[in-house]
């Protein structure tokens, strides 16, 4: 038997993240259905409205079925133009406001663009100020500056320490630095001391020494870096040294950016902007 | 007149960000309502389920309100157990489930972590492979690696292209390199040659030079680069270049690393991992 096949539009008035991690969440669930996606942003204009709806009526008469429409539009006419199209419209945005309004008893503002766009100037100016911070502390480089890290992200080469202080920052506006231990602070044993007084912002990063050296064999040469002997070193020193200071730490090895920044956000209880 | 306050929870048995984004923008068209906000992710066991009904009575007694909740919680035991707790529930994920089965004429697999887990290892993989070469090829470093680049950001100094790239790999799993045009370049008012070979990969960034100049002082204290006629100057002679090259480009003053990332997709018709 073969796989069924589907063609789905994800439309937003916005960036269309939103919709599109909703959407592309609730297609996962359907693994038998092959999905052709496509996502349409900055729905904003009857014209682009008309462009939409003609798009849908030739999807209708290529594949002979109404595609699938995930959609978050704020505005009446335009989502109205959608919905009544020849498509199985999901409304992702506008089906929760009115019981809110109800909830609330208050009307809701029906403006576009109050999440992913520069309204909250604030916030993004600290979320852009957070990620060109993790730029110039990375590494262990300009620990002059730790006294504005909100965290320092410790762990050994090549255990996720960049990937996870820039989602950080991006995502939740935090100022986080990281940290590498090197051989000669995991050779000693103890908390390197330039570490020492902002030990209450240190959170470490630990990593499947199998897994450490299978990252860095893909991406360096040095048959020491990345032998076996060397990454089961590192690693066990290191968590070693986290137990010993009482440092919180995660396992990075099955864990996304997404998911170590939501358990690291979880376990420090640092605000989000 | 005081504006209302108002306690919301928001809840998924993953790391959240998806009901975060809907449940702030949702909760965003209120803004006469004061929201305390809650975020708790990673709510996939009977005992924190538990204690979060706990933490919804608590916020009844306290308040005299129920809390709304915002949840995408795909198992069914904990997603009822919060649903008939004492707030106002608000069920993103699984309002939808069940008019896609009917459209789609198939059962969903109602499994957790389809969306920002690391399931689909291979996106994950490229996203952060991604972000890694973002950061190698950061400032115009390392341009023998330009023919891995499926876009060059091309731009003045502090024109937004680190961010803008680090987002198109994080969010998108783009391989972004980014190229920042020099005093020597636009003085000579053509494409440099380097880039010459890329031409087709290449994307332009513009910003309004007041804004530019701000960004600049607040940063380095070198009058020169910030002063408001080198920052004119330098956006002239770059939208120039763009012009004659025939370079798309984007004016990033008053849009966010999220309204970049999405336009430069749409324009560029890149796929998305």
């Amino acid at each position: 038997m073969s796989s069924k096949k589907r063609t789905s539009f994800i439309i937003s008035d916005g960036t269309a993240v939103t919709a599109e991690a909703l959407g592309q969440s609730l297609l996962s669930q359907f693994p038998n259905v092959v999905f052709h996606t496509e996502v349409l942003p900055f729905l904003d204009t009857r014209k682009k409205a008309d462009e939409t709806v003609e798009l849908i009526n030739r999807t209708v008469s290529e594949s002979g079925e109404r595609p699938l429409v995930f959609a978050t539009l704020v505005d009446d006419e335009l989502r109205t133009l959608i919905s009544e199209s020849n498509c199985e419209f999901f409304d992702l945005f506008d089906t929760f406001l009115n019981p809110l309004e109800d909830v609330l008893g208050t009307r809701s503002a029906h403006k576009i663009g109050l999440s992913h766009g520069m309204k909250n100037a604030h916030g993004y100016a600290t979320r852009i100020g957070a990620m060109n911070y993790a730029l110039e502390t990375d590494d262990g480089i300009e620990t002059r500056s730790y006294k504005d890290a909100q965290i320092i992200i410790v762990g050994v080469s090549r255990s996720g320490k960049t990937p996870t202080c820039l989602y950080l920052a991006l995502q939740y506006g935090v100022y986080a630095a990281n940290y590498p231990l090197t051989d000669s602070e995991l050779d000693a044993n103890r908390l390197p001391e330039v570490l020492e007084e902002y030990r209450e912002k240190l959170f470490g990063l630990t990593i499947d020494p199998f897994r450490l050296q299978q990252i860095r064999q893909e991406r360096y040469n040095r048959a020491s870096y990345a032998s076996a002997r060397q990454c089961q070193y590192e690693v066990a020193q290191a968590e070693a040294i986290f137990r010993r200071s009482k440092i919180k730490f995660l396992n990075s090895t099955q864990m996304s950016v997404e998911e170590l920044g939501a358990k690291i956000m979880q376990k420090t209880g640092l605000p989000r902007h």
